[in-house]
Order: C-alpha cells, then structure tokens, then sequence
C-alpha cells in the first residue's frame, strides 16, 4: 500500500558533525522507487510501503558496511485508505 | 539559548482529517519571534529555546481552550555550543 | 541485523479513545519473533531489523483491513555494530 | 495544565555510548516535581506541561555547561481535557 514518511537518521560516534552520513542516506533512498523530499530536520519520502521499509534498512546496513557504528532513525509513517496518502496533499 | 526544532502535532478526536487544526497551529506559531517552515510533515522552527516551549505550551492550551479534547505532539529540539544552530545550516 | 526499536501508533478517526486499537497492535507484534515490551508511551521491541519493519508493515495493513482509516506510526530504530542491541542493555 | 511526556536525549559528539549522559539526564529531570518513569528507550513524565517543558529546557542548558557540544531531544507530550492524563492510566 501507498505511505507517506519521515525519515531522521543520527549516526553515533561519527563526530558532532553528521553531514557527510546524511547525505549518503539521501543518495542511497533516492536509488529506490521513492518520491524524497529533503527540509531541514529530516527527509519527507512517498511511495510504496514496503519499498520505504525494504530502504530503510538498507540505509542501516549500508552505513553500517561502511563504518559507522552506531545509528539511531526516526521514522514517521502515515498510511490511510480513504484516499492515496501523497507529500502534495499533506502541505498547506 | 538559540534552537531549531520540529513540531508535529496530532489532535485526537477531530476526525480523519486535521488540516484545519494544523493550520491553527501554524498561526499560532507565526504570533512568536521565531523562523518558521511548514513541510510535509510537520513544521520546522529556529529561535529562542524558551520562547519555542512556550510557543508549544501556548499551542496545547489554545487548541484544547478551542475545544480538541485530546493533543498528541512531537518536538524535536537541537541546540549547539560550536556555532549557532539555524534552520538555513541543517539544508542539505 | 539485529535492532532494538520502539513503535508508538496513533489511529485517526477512531475517536479520543485509541486503546483497542493499541491492543491490537501488540496482540499482532506478538505473533512475530520478537522480543515485546510495553510502556506507558509505546513499545519496545527487539529482533532481526527486518523481522521488526515486516510488523510494522503488517500492524499497519492488518488495521486497515479491520477498518481503520488513517494510521500514524513513529519507529524509532537503533542498530549497532560494536555489540548485539538489546533492550536490556539500554536499561539505567 | 497536566500532561503526559516522553523524553529521548542523544548527545552528538560524544561518542558511541551516551550513558552517562542519559544517567545525567535523568538525574536533573529528579529535581523537578515530575513523575518519572524510565524504559529501555527514553524516559515517560507525568506533571504540569510548563514544569515538563523547564524540565527540558535545563537538561539542554545542563549538558551544555558541562561540556556536550549538541544535542537532539526528542518530546512527546500528551494532553487532553476529558480527564487527567496520567502514566498509569496508558499502561496496558
């Protein structure tokens, strides 16, 4: 099913500058079948459900693959049927 | 001290549909000296630490004095001693 | 992988009262294998990274198809390299 | 007005483990007329909204003075009118 999210992703240990890693995990969701939305706390993303799930995790592991060591994410899901749940729709 | 923040704000009981409580919240906030960006998913904010609590106190009080029986919301707040946090820094 | 996690769920239209639909919600976590701890704010949950987000996907198409119209989920993840996460170990 | 909270911490630059932090964490939200409540992934408070959001305010201002270079909160707060939100009352 359609979903709309909100992805935030803390690497722990890489220092107090974490830019370098969130922008790897933008990199790495816009390779999916995702519409991704960057702002300024975190990532807005719509698509498939499980697609949005299945990256997540690959962001995880990816990072972690590449040397982090710790990581903390967020992520906001929102799903509903009275109508396809789409960023479009959710700004004012 | 000076913050950024996120705000997402869930009002139980109004329905499926929230949009006109959001933007009762986005007014709310725009009455206080702070930096204010709506996405998405939730509203982005810089300023003031204390003036942002109260921002969100004054959110809780006024939509309830307005009749929402219930308010679930989520704040993220960030603040830094090594240069001052601004939304404009966090954009990728 | 293996992650600690915790699932907060809000159900829109249902009403100010959400707690059956938070039963539900941990009567369906349990039927996977994880490791489930409730608390007053949500539920922590332990396992295989992916076993966690094939619940989360389900909690949410499974209250869909019993009549729940508009769902938010907030996940929180955390996974780490440097020992196995586990709820117990994140205890004070 | 009386309400329900959630609080998760993590101090960036700070390392991998954040424990003592946490520990420090909790023990400043003790000073304050709040009911505490600790779990594998964040502390759940109960008390007056604004002794909740000063609660917060001091444990960034805190950490900062003794040494932590950035922080992000996470906040969840819950009100509502029908009746007295409470801890014992969301446990399932």
């Amino acid at each position: 099913m359609q979903a709309t999210a909100e992805l935030q992703l803390i690497p722990l240990g890489a220092g107090v500058s974490v830019r370098p890693q969130i922008m790897r995990v933008i990199t790495l969701l816009q390779t999916y079948d995702l519409l991704i939305e960057t702002h300024a706390s975190g990532t807005n993303i719509e698509g498939e459900l499980h697609t949005i799930l299945a990256a997540v995790a690959a962001v995880h592991e990816t990072l972690h693959a590449e040397g982090i060591i710790r990581i903390v994410s967020y992520l906001k899901l929102e799903t509903r049927t009275d109508k396809p749940p789409t960023l479009a729709g959710k700004r004012l």
